[in-house]
This record gives C-alpha cells, sequence and structure tokens, in this order.
C-alpha cells in the first residue's frame, strides 16, 4: 500500500478543522464552566486527522461491528471527541454546550449512554487493555479489516496497566491496533516524569515490540504518514508517539503549568479569535471516510446460549465447583462459538483450560496481568461481539477492581469467574484467599453476584451468567463439595433454595459455597440436641431472594445465622442485613473470617476462623438467649 | 570500588549451600506435601550470593534499621528464603519442616509474623514498589549506607505494577536499589511469554533507566560481579537478570512444563541424592556479612504525633475537608520530621500539596501510578521509618486493593487519604467519584475508617491516623462544608457524635460528609412536620460507635435512617446493619447512591440519587409506616 501524499488543500481543511475543535473544546468548557480545554487542544490534529482523513466510520450507526474502533484513553479530553463527532455530523455543534448539563449525555468523561462510545473512560490507563480486546478480536475472530485507535495521554503512560496491555498487544501482533501518544508534558499538578523526552517514549516502545514512531503531533502531514505506516504494518501494532503542547495555539496558555482542568474564563474570547485567525476556510466542513463493503465483520448472534448438555452428576459425587465451571463453560462453548475464555496463568487452577481443550483458538492468555485481563475481556465483549468470561483466583479480581468498576459505567456484560476463595483454600496461606471478593463486586452497580455451592449449580450460573446483561461474577471454592441437586433442578437469578426443613424449625441458617455444608452438618448437630435448623442455599448473592429469607426467617423465629467464607464486610452477611433491614424482630448471627488467616489444613482453619459446623452450633445456642 | 573475584574456596563454598538450600526446600514441601519447589531451585545460587556473600546483616535483629533489606516478591518461592535464614543461623534447619503448618509462621508465602520479613508477598509484582519506597527512604530520609534487593520472578515482571515502579525509581535515582530477576521461562500454566528472551528484558530495563545485566543465574562468580557492579553504580538502580532454569539440578524436572507449585513426591530421594553429590564439602558453614558501623540509620522516633496547633476555625466556616487535610498535614508535619506524603498527581486537588509546600523534601510525587504509590508507601513505612500519608482521589485506590490488601497482611500503618468522594463532586461524573471506597477499605483486616465532616473533625482524623496502628483510610469530600464543632472538641477512634437531639426524638438520622448537613436539613424540615430528629456523626466508620447507635437508636423508637454518598454495599449503611444485627426492634431505611451517577450539578446529583434533606424527609415519613 503506498502512501500518498494528502493535497495541501487537504492538509489545509484538516488544519481548519482542528482550530475549529480546538474553539468547540472552548466554547463548551465555557458553558459548563469546567472541564479540560488545555487537554483537548494538544490533541486537535491528531483528531482532525483520525476523523477526516483516517477512520472508517459509520455515521448512521456509530456502533457498526464493522467500523473502526476509537478509544479516548485520556477521558478528560471528552470535549474535543464531541467536537468531533459534532464536526462530523452526528449532531449538531451547538449540542457541545450541553456539556456537563444533567440532561445531557455530554458528560465530563465519556461513558456509552453515548451512541459512538464504546466503554466509559476517566480513570486513566484503561484504553489500551479495551482496545487490545478489540483488536484481538478484530483480528481472531471477526476476521474483519476494521482497525482500533487509542488515544493515550503520556501522563497516563505512567500507569502499568498501560505497559501490560502494550506487551499484550506486541505478544499477539495486533497489527490493527495502533496507539497514539499525546506526549504534551504536563500533568495536573507538575510537569510529567518525562516531559518531551521523546527518545524514551521510543526506546520503551521498540523495547515493548511496537512499531514506534515519534512524530510532531501538530502537524497534519506527519501525522497522516504514521497513520499510513500504521495501517500497513504487518505482525506488530504502532505507536504514534506525539509530540504535542498543552492549550497549543492558546496564546499566554500553551505549555504552561497551572492550565489543568480549568475553563479559559476571561482569556476565552481572545484565544477564540486568535485561533479563527487561523482558519484560512471558515466553512472547511469534511466527511469522515466510509467502510468498504469488503472485509466486514460476521454477524454474531450471542442470545440464549445454553449448557450443550445438561448437568450429569450423581447425588454425593464430591466435585470442586471451579471444576464445574470448567465443564460448564467447554459445554456453553460447544453451544456458541462466540464463547471465549481468558485467563491470567491460572487456567490449570481455575479450570478454564477446559475451554482451551476443548477450542484453542478461543482461549486468550493473558499471563500474568490482571488488569490487561480485565480490560481485554471488556474489550472483547464490546459490540456484542463476544461472550467472554474471565478467570483468575478470586483475591487478585481486586488487582483490576478499577478495571471492574469501570466496566459498571462501560455497560459491559463481561463474566468474571473467581477461584480460590476464602480460607478453605488450606496452605497457601492468606496472600491467596478470596476474602473480600463478594464486596468488591456487590458494589458494582447493576452486577450479579452467583455463589454456587455445587457442581449441578455451577454450570447452571455459568449458563446463566452467560445470558445475563451487566457484569457477572461467580465465586467457585478450590475443596471438593457434594453434590446436592438433581441434573434437572431449574436455577434462576435471585431465586434461592431451602436445602433442609422441617415445621418445627427455630433457626434459618444461610451458607454458601463450603459454609452451605458446615450450616448443613451443623443442623445434623442441632438435631441431636433437639433444636431444628432450616438451611438455605442463596444461589445469588445479588440480587438476593430477599423474599424467600424473609418467609423463612419469620418462620423460624427471626433468629438467622449467615455463615461465609469472606471477611465481615460487604459480603454475604451485609447483604442478608441489608435485606432485614426494614425489618423488626430478626435476630442475625453473623459468621465470617475475622482477621487474616493463615497457612494450615482447610479443616482446621474453617474452624480456628469461626466459620465451622461447630461455630455455628455455638452461634445458634446463642442466638436464643437474645 | 575494585571488584575482587571472590576466592575459589568460597566459589565452591557459595555453590555447596546453594545446594544445601534446594535440598532444603524440597525437604520442607515434602513435609507439608505443598509447595513450590522448582521455584526455589531456579534461585539457589541468587539466594547462596545474597546472604552469604553480599548483604549485610544483623543476624540478633533482623529488622535492623541499618541492616540490608530483601524482599522476596516472588513469594510462593518462601521455601528457599526460609531455608536461607535458617542455613545462616537465625533458627535450626529442621525447624522448615514445620512448613505451611498450622503452628508455624513459616506460611506458604511469606508475612511480618515472622522476625526478618518486611512484607507479605504472593500476590505478584508489588515487591518492587515496597523495595523502591525503602531505597527513597534509606537513600533522601536515612541517608544510610543499607541496600534493598528485590527479586522478581519472570512471570510476575507482565504485571504492570512491575513497570510503574521500575520507572519510579529509576526516575528517583535510587542507585542502593538492585532488581533481581529470576528468569526461569516457565510460569502456572505455561510458558511465559517472554521465555528466555534476555535481549528483550535488557532493553526494556534498559529503556526504562536501569543499569541492565544479564547473567547466567546459576554462576555464582557472575552474580558476585554483578551484585558488585550494582553496589559500584551510582545514580540509577541495577537489574540483575539472570537467566535460570526453573527446578535447576533436578534431574527429569529441570526446565520441564507441569511441576509448577508441587513437591517432589516419590521422585524427591532421588533428586536429592542428586544434589548431595554435587556437594563438595557437606559441612560447609558461611555466615552472612556484618553490618558496618559507618552508614547506619539514624534513630527515629514516630510516636505520639500531634497537631503543632489546635485546628482554628470559626463555627459555620465553610471549609472542604480535603483542604483541611492539607493544612492537618503540614501541621503535623511541623510537629515530627518522620511525617511524609505521597501522592500520584492529585496533589493540588488532595491538599497533599500543602506539606510539599511547608516541607519539599518530604514529598514523594508518584505521578499517575496507584499501584506504586501504595507500594511505596508501604515500604516507606517499613522498620518504622516514617509515617507515610498517600493520597489520590477515593476512587483510584480500586487500582490498589490488591496492594492494600497485601499491606494487611504486611501489619502496614500506611495511612491513605481519598479525596473526591461520591456524586456530590458533580461535572467530572462518575468515573471520578469514589462510591465504593468505604466498602474496599471496611473490608482490610485490622483497618481504622475516618469519614469526617467539618475541618475540625478532619484535622483531629489526621492526627489521630498518624498514631494509630494498621490501615488507616481518610474519606475527604470536594464541596465545601461548614465548621459544626468547636476547635477543643474531642474526637477518638470509635467515638461518634451526637449533633442534634431532644427528648422527643422519634427517629434517628445517621449521615457523614456531606449527608451529614443533608441529615441536619432534613431534621429542621421535619420539625416544621411536627417530627423531631436525632443526628449522630459516625466520625469513624469503622469501628463504628456502636454503643451510641443502639442508644440513641433505641431512644428513637428502633427507627434509624442512614444516608451516605457511596453505593448500597459494604459502606455506612451496611456497617449499621452490622451493628444492629443481634438487636431485634430496629428499622433501617437506608438511603444510598443506587446506580451509575452521571455529570451534573453537585446539589442536583445528591437529590436526583436520593441522598437529599428531601429524600431523607420521605424516608422518614416512610419508616412510620413501618
Amino acid at each position: 500500500m503506498a502512501y500518498h501524499k494528502p493535497e495541501a488543500k487537504t492538509v489545509q481543511d484538516l488544519k481548519d478543522i482542528a482550530h475549529k475543535l480546538r474553539i468547540d473544546s472552548i466554547n463548551s468548557t465555557q458553558a459548563s464552566k469546567s472541564g479540560h480545554p488545555t487537554s483537548c487542544s494538544s490533541l486537535a490534529e491528531i483528531m482532525s486527522v483520525l476523523f477526516f482523513q483516517q477512520m472508517r466510520l459509520n455515521m448512521k450507526h456509530p456502533r457498526d461491528p464493522s467500523s473502526d474502533r476509537l478509544i479516548l484513553s485520556k477521558g478528560h479530553a471528552a470535549p474535543i471527541l464531541y467536537a468531533a463527532w459534532a464536526e462530523a455530523g452526528l449532531f449538531p455543534v451547538d449540542e457541545l454546550k450541553n456539556l456537563r448539563k444533567i440532561d445531557s449525555d455530554l458528560e465530563g468523561h465519556p461513558t456509552p449512554r453515548l451512541n459512538f462510545i464504546d466503554v466509559g473512560t476517566g480513570s486513566l490507563g484503561q484504553g489500551v487493555a479495551v482496545g487490545a480486546g478489540m483488536a484481538y478480536v478484530g483480528k481472531n475472530f471477526d476476521k474483519a479489516d476494521y482497525r482500533t485507535y487509542v488515544i493515550v495521554g503520556d501522563g497516563e503512560s505512567a500507569e502499568g496497566s498501560v505497559w501490560e496491555s502494550l506487551h499484550f498487544a506486541a505478544h499477539y501482533g495486533l497489527d490493527n491496533l495502533c496507539v497514539i501518544f499525546d506526549v504534551n508534558r504536563l500533568g495536573q499538578s507538575e510537569p510529567t516524569s518525562l516531559q518531551h523526552k521523546m527518545d524514551v517514549y521510543r526506546d520503551r516502545l521498540e523495547a515493548f515490540g511496537f512499531n514506534a514512531l515519534v512524530v510532531d503531533g501538530h502537524d497534519i502531514e506527519e501525522l497522516c504518514k504514521a497513520l499510513h505506516c500504521a495501517a500497513s504494518t504487518k505482525s506488530k501494532p504502532t505507536a504514534i508517539i506525539a509530540k504535542t503542547f498543552k492549550g497549543k495555539d492558546f496564546p499566554d496558555i500553551e505549555d504552561l503549568d497551572n492550565w489543568h482542568g480549568k475553563p479559559l474564563g476571561d482569556k476565552a474570547a481572545a484565544v477564540i479569535k486568535h485561533l479563527q485567525s487561523q482558519i484560512v476556510n471558515p466553512n472547511v466542513k469534511l466527511t469522515p471516510k466510509k467502510m468498504c463493503k469488503s472485509g466486514q465483520a460476521p454477524e454474531v448472534d450471542i442470545n440464549n446460549i445454553k449448557l450443550c448438555a445438561p448437568p450429569n452428576y450423581k447425588l454425593g459425587d464430591a466435585v470442586a465447583t471451579r471444576l464445574a465451571y470448567g465443564t460448564a463453560l467447554a459445554k456453553i462453548g460447544a453451544d456458541n462459538d462466540r464463547v471465549i475464555a481468558l485467563d491470567g496463568d491460572t487456567k490449570n487452577s481455575t479450570f478454564s483450560d477446559k475451554l482451551r481443550n476443548a477450542y484453542p483458538e478461543r482461549y486468550i492468555e493473558c499471563f500474568i496481568a490482571e488488569q490487561n485481563l480485565v480490560g481485554v475481556a471488556i474489550g472483547a465483549a464490546c459490540r456484542r461481539r463476544t461472550v467472554a468470561f474471565a478467570s483468575t483466583f478470586a483475591t487478585f479480581f481486586t488487582r483490576a477492581f478499577d478495571q471492574i468498576r469501570m466496566g459498571a459505567i462501560s455497560q459491559t456484560n463481561v463474566n468474571f469467574v473467581g477461584s480460590h476463595c476464602g480460607c478453605s483454600i488450606g496452605e497457601d496461606g492468606p496472600s491467596q484467599m478470596g476474602l473480600e471478593d463478594i464486596a468488591l463486586f456487590r458494589t458494582i452497580p447493576g452486577s450479579t453476584v452467583f455463589y454456587p455451592s455445587d457442581a449441578v449449580s455451577t454450570e447452571r450460573a455459568v449458563e446463566l451468567a452467560a445470558n445475563t446483561k451487566g457484569v457477572c461474577f461467580i465465586r467457585t471454592s478450590r475443596p471438593n463439595t457434594c453434590v446436592i441437586y438433581n441434573n434437572d433442578e431449574n436455577f434462576a437469578v435471585g431465586r434461592g433454595k431451602v436445602v433442609r426443613q422441617k415445621p418445627s424449625d427455630e433457626v434459618l441458617l444461610i451458607g454458601a459455597g463450603i459454609t452451605l455444608y458446615e450450616c448443613l452438618s451443623a443442623a445434623e448437630q442441632l438435631e441431636k440436641e433437639c433444636i431444628t435448623a432450616r438451611v438455605i442455599d442463596p444461589f445469588t448473592v445479588k440480587p438476593l431472594d430477599v423474599d424467600l429469607i424473609l418467609e423463612h426467617g419469620k418462620q423460624c423465629g427471626g433468629r438467622v445465622v449467615v455463615v461465609e467464607d469472606h471477611y465481615q464486610q460487604g459480603g454475604l452477611g451485609e447483604a442478608v442485613l441489608s435485606a432485614l433491614a426494614e425489618h423488626r424482630n430478626f435476630v442475625v448471627k453473623h459468621l465470617y473470617v475475622p482477621t487474616v488467616p493463615r497457612s494450615g489444613p482447610p479443616a482446621v482453619l474453617i474452624d480456628m476462623f469461626g466459620i465451622s459446623a461447630r461455630n455455628i452450633v455455638c452461634a445458634v445456642n446463642n442466638i436464643f438467649k437474645k
């Protein structure tokens, strides 16, 4: 693909558009009295060239699966992104003045409430992972021509997550990915650590496997040439390292400190006047390139995903839920070829390797880099291209809490699966125990938190998660647990199961995973003491089956004991307390892991940290004194 | 400092010790029937040279502030670290057989329950940040000769956090830091992405500003020379990139897949026999170097830190708690010169710049890399060298949840300060709003969570945090709030304040930060409707003042309304519910941010998302129907 320099007229038009984008960014942030016009200005030529010379877009349907993708990782430059779409004709330029208003979706940072945004950005350093996920899908699953662009700020390139993702993109030869670094030298509170050391950026990016091009980020022709080079470079992704100036072409503001995140105030009029004086053709109008007919993404149907065969266990079989996860994953993978799995070098512990063994091409190894793992999964699930299951040890999702949090803002449907929960993992010790994972995932707006206790319910949890919108989390356990459900048992989100009951029950026990079995064992012991206990398996911690708990709690005299292999805060216990908050006449004993556990045999730890059948029996005896 | 090759006898002794460490690692993991002997074996020569040729240790007091530091970032190789300390004489070699036993502190991964461990490791990729924090303190505050060594696995070098910290260490010229990469080629479930591409590691580390030395990690002489080079290289840190083999010298196991995290089982005897045959002098005994008398770390007293002057506000002054944080930080900084602040390029928003302005040398700019920010703070606080306050936007601590979690295992005393909590930040939108930060910090075992509402209580929170053991978190708000406490008001951890009460009160309102003021406003409105409401400011969410809430809740007929600028899960509301769990006859209405907020004016958002005075009045009216 030979490079043809753009004509002089085109170059001038693109320059004019860049200045118009600057003016739009000033106007919108003046109207909102907040925002980041100087962070926009450094990007103006980049945006102009991307939108009006490079990207192939569908202006009628911005999320067309075949169109190019753009992620503004430095989300605080949202005004210029909005301006570019407006100048391209998606909506009236005049609407930009609604920036940050309560009734406008032109928010301070981009969110997919806007039909041209794929993911929320604004927490820095997350865009490259998402872009890499999109590019991986484009290259390997869609096998389509669309390209993915990510714009990264120089300040945010200090985030390690960026380097995880750069490594990932190079490792998988994602030549359909182009990462543009806007090196404008200034952070929020002081210059960046590397300022304009362009050579250092180049050396780092080359060492990380990129085709690294240093350009003047305000030179239209250099940008055009670099983007062409990116599109024609095979087997490695390209980084365009653009030397820019914050507040470029804003007289008395350009390249100066203390102008981060501030509208120009009374300097705006003079700056706009200056910018207008730079524009040769005030009526300049360009339109983005259209998509080619060839190289389109295939149609995909990811609705109504099923286990290809029902669970197949015998009651009493001892099967770890993490193993049942792997089995179910392969089963839904057989049903739909858009089911994919991602893992961070724990696939033989989480059992995501079951999908890899069956369909190697649908497994993405992300190595030990959980932030990238989560970001790639979010990118892969964008535009409903895949049904992504991302797994690692439950506790290691804490590494990617920020990415998961942003996933909710991004309206992602990724399914997360965390194995090795709680102190029941035993000898590996506290660093490997998930004891705050339910708390993490419960905070995510719109999330569904599955905590299946046996193999049958785990398989159904996987099937349900594949079809449930929003972030799903499935918590799996390391030890074997007994199969307690028939293979044809029905499960639904928000519906718990009463697994033991008698009319005489005087106390309700609620447990999940290994503690469900401790509850059952406690109930047997209590029966010898002439106390009968009802036992509930909640199946999903969020949403919790409030009606079931209320009904049976009341039948048990309002006496409830909740037991979980998790810390006190934010887990199953507090979920139950929230469910009962507005109801008087309940008394709840909550058994949980009260402090940092230690290495030891699982059964010893469960007892030592207060969540064994013995502890439950004590709690029940105690509750009758309340 | 000229390099003198070690004598042939010394080299042989070090080789013999390396094999003894291998044998110890096999024996201990055989006894525990779990663990990672192959991950130990790749490290044997490195450990031998570090302990018996390089590091200057105090065997009587391993945490001597003047001794060299060693962090085993690849914590799963714990058995060989324990073996090295045992062979050096700290405890009997025989004790190694208690590895991973319930009554031994020789846990699966290292924790500071052992007197020779500074921080817990085992969640990968965190050691370099901690080491960089120690090295920063050694160079800039202690101005002492001790050196810091960090051992990183090649698998974990995929973690972005590692690259954040490498950049940090090079940026600050930490030539007293040496990072050793154990490049043994194999991960847990497959080979690492870079395998033995030593040149790629070197290029990356050089590009990141390190003196990068590639060595044969099983060659004693090469290791000695590289460590000498590291110690004599000025103004930049050194990376020793050691090419090693997993399971080195374990016949039929070395460099083979599928041997991660497994004891050798019935192959152990043959392997030990082989290793013994390699040892020239079975009775070899070396002792670590002693510390020099010169270059010692100074004595430090970080007890009983005080505000140098009491709060100085007028009742009714409008002051943001984030600003009061900065003021208080400078005040305790004036009292004790070991008070330091760290921030991630948000210092002009969190107001940590107040310390920097007063004492520039005690401020550490960590740029936009929150994982490293937290890790450096943990390292800086080790061995009680500093009182560290690490600040950023509250929500960005989600980026470092794993580091904070490990901080609890590490018994750290770092104080975290999160500004810009909740939807009350306004127009910047949901990506910048801390809505899950209380949930995060409440899960941390032993943590203290301050949520001060006015400037006076904020200053006292800072003073208390400086003297409180364990992880402390102070949540500050962006908007101004009125000063409601007198300057001489006393505050204590776990003690709330009743800020409005009458004997006739029928409902108890609990709020903090901006919602405390909404509660007060609601109480005024309710009084017009002839309902009198009591209002409590909890001051600390953890520990919560359970007695106060119980007492006043009962006096108010068991009717409680909790209001918070946070999501439902894990915050103040669920803390209150946990406090009341075992008490019948309470009914709690919980008002919280129910979904992802959006950009808009703070007052509009507070009302739209259900936590305004108007919403509280509705909730109170509703509660009387319960």
